[in-house]
């Protein structure tokens, strides 16, 4: 007996770990949904790749969780959803849901003065995504971006509370300040890790936005509004899929999922 | 009419842009060579990733040099060499030199001590190679490693002399000073673009081996040997492939070249 449409897994991807931080916003609102993630770690990363090298990572990403029969497919990396959602939505077959359009509408509402930073990975603040995504919303707002590089291999080195990350936060978050920016969107999956830290290093005065916590709502949303949710109450399966081989994916990603794997299996759908 | 045999290039190939502070060197003891250089731009960096990934990359780059003609294979990249110098050297039909041997050739006649530091990637740390390949020339040697994954980040940003730097290359190193090492080797093509704060962090008392330098003369030597050095004093050519498009690596790359690159190619040979 195939299952109802309903009870179909949703989709998530990433080029590697990263994601697993909005797979865990996922499972705060929506506690009973059967979820298939795919994190690309034989490729990651993607953000200080090419858009073109992306836009062909991501539709490779996209056909390994049509294999696993996905009801909506959340892209969590904002590398791939700023410069390939639009190539992902035309191969799919079901909804795709990036994370910049949630993380922009989160910002605008979240801002009083309308002036808003962006932190991301090199391909997300070159493409310009947030930047147009929030001046389609509110078109006189001030929009700055930093691409943060080291903010990555600092999350996944653990150093989530080291005076060297504080040191470089400083570095990297000054030039924002200066643009007396009151929201600041945390643009990359890796980047809620070090929250306490931006948070610190910005005098607990600006207002940060997480687009993975928001994207979640968004996914409730479009879930009901598609008759999509599952109404099951059984403990949900989380599958977790990676190109290369799993060891580090399981040790590193308990820190961003929050909570123990269980079992990750490799899938080089695409050719590993 | 086809080249002479000594006319052909050297092949070099790196994860990434790395591997042009090797054709640096080769290019300061064989400044009549011709060389193509590949480097896997489209999949950067091989350092955290699995030796199983690494092995299948290591194979599609090598077929890459294969179809320019290449009298030599140099592996610039400590990772491959680490854990695939077997299968590049199966495959190919020409001498392939990898940094790792050279490198731990170069400490061994440089420490008095026989007290020995080895710093890389977690895929170079963790394969044991350099100290495998110390203790087969120098059985009593008392080998160290660590692994210093902000390396990388910190040498592509551009910080070879910020303070945070010294202040990660104070942390990473500590453990090697208590351990008394004389004799530290650089065992990732970015490290000599940190040598400064490296000698400076370990107060300028420990000979720093430069893995890359010390193969641009095991490459003279060999070439020499088997009658291939290019006999013409030609201006030589110089041919730079990358999988992803080049923009990213021509910027940077001048830092690790130390000179102007001239055009870069794009070659997705593998599939890209």
């Amino acid at each position: 007996m195939s299952p109802s449409p309903s009870q179909r897994p949703i989709g998530v991807f990433d080029s590697g770990i990263g994601g697993l931080t909005v797979v865990r916003a996922l499972t705060q609102v929506l506690p009973h949904e059967n979820i298939v993630y795919f994190g690309d770690t034989a490729r990651v990363p993607y953000g200080p790749k090419s858009p073109q090298v992306v836009r062909e990572y991501a539709l490779q990403d996209t056909d390994v969780l049509l294999k696993h029969d996905v009801k909506l497919i959340v892209i969590a990396c904002n590398t791939v959803s700023a410069v390939a959602l639009d190539v992902v939505q035309k191969r799919a077959r079901v909804p795709v849901i990036g994370v910049i359009q949630p993380g922009a509408e989160a910002a605008v509402a979240a801002s009083k003065k309308k002036r808003i930073g962006i932190i991301g990975t090199a391909g997300t603040i070159n493409s310009g995504a947030y930047t147009n995504a929030i001046r389609l919303i509110e078109s006189g707002a001030h929009v700055s971006g930093r691409a943060c590089p080291l903010f990555v291999p600092l999350a996944e080195e653990g150093w989530t509370d080291h005076k060297v990350t504080e040191l470089i936060a400083k570095e990297y978050l000054f030039p924002l300040t200066l643009e007396k920016i009151d929201t600041l969107v945390l643009g990359c999956t890796h980047y809620p890790l070090l929250r306490d830290v931006i948070d610190r290093v910005l005098h607990h005065s600006v207002t940060l936005i997480d687009s993975g916590a928001a994207t979640a709502l968004v996914v409730q949303r479009t879930l009901a509004e598609l008759g999509l949710t599952n109404a099951s109450t059984l403990k949900p399966h989380l599958r977790f899929l990676v190109s290369d081989i799993p060891n580090k994916f399981t040790e590193v990603g308990e820190r961003f999922l929050g909570h123990k794997l269980g079992k990750v299996e490799r899938d080089g759908g695409w050719g590993a």
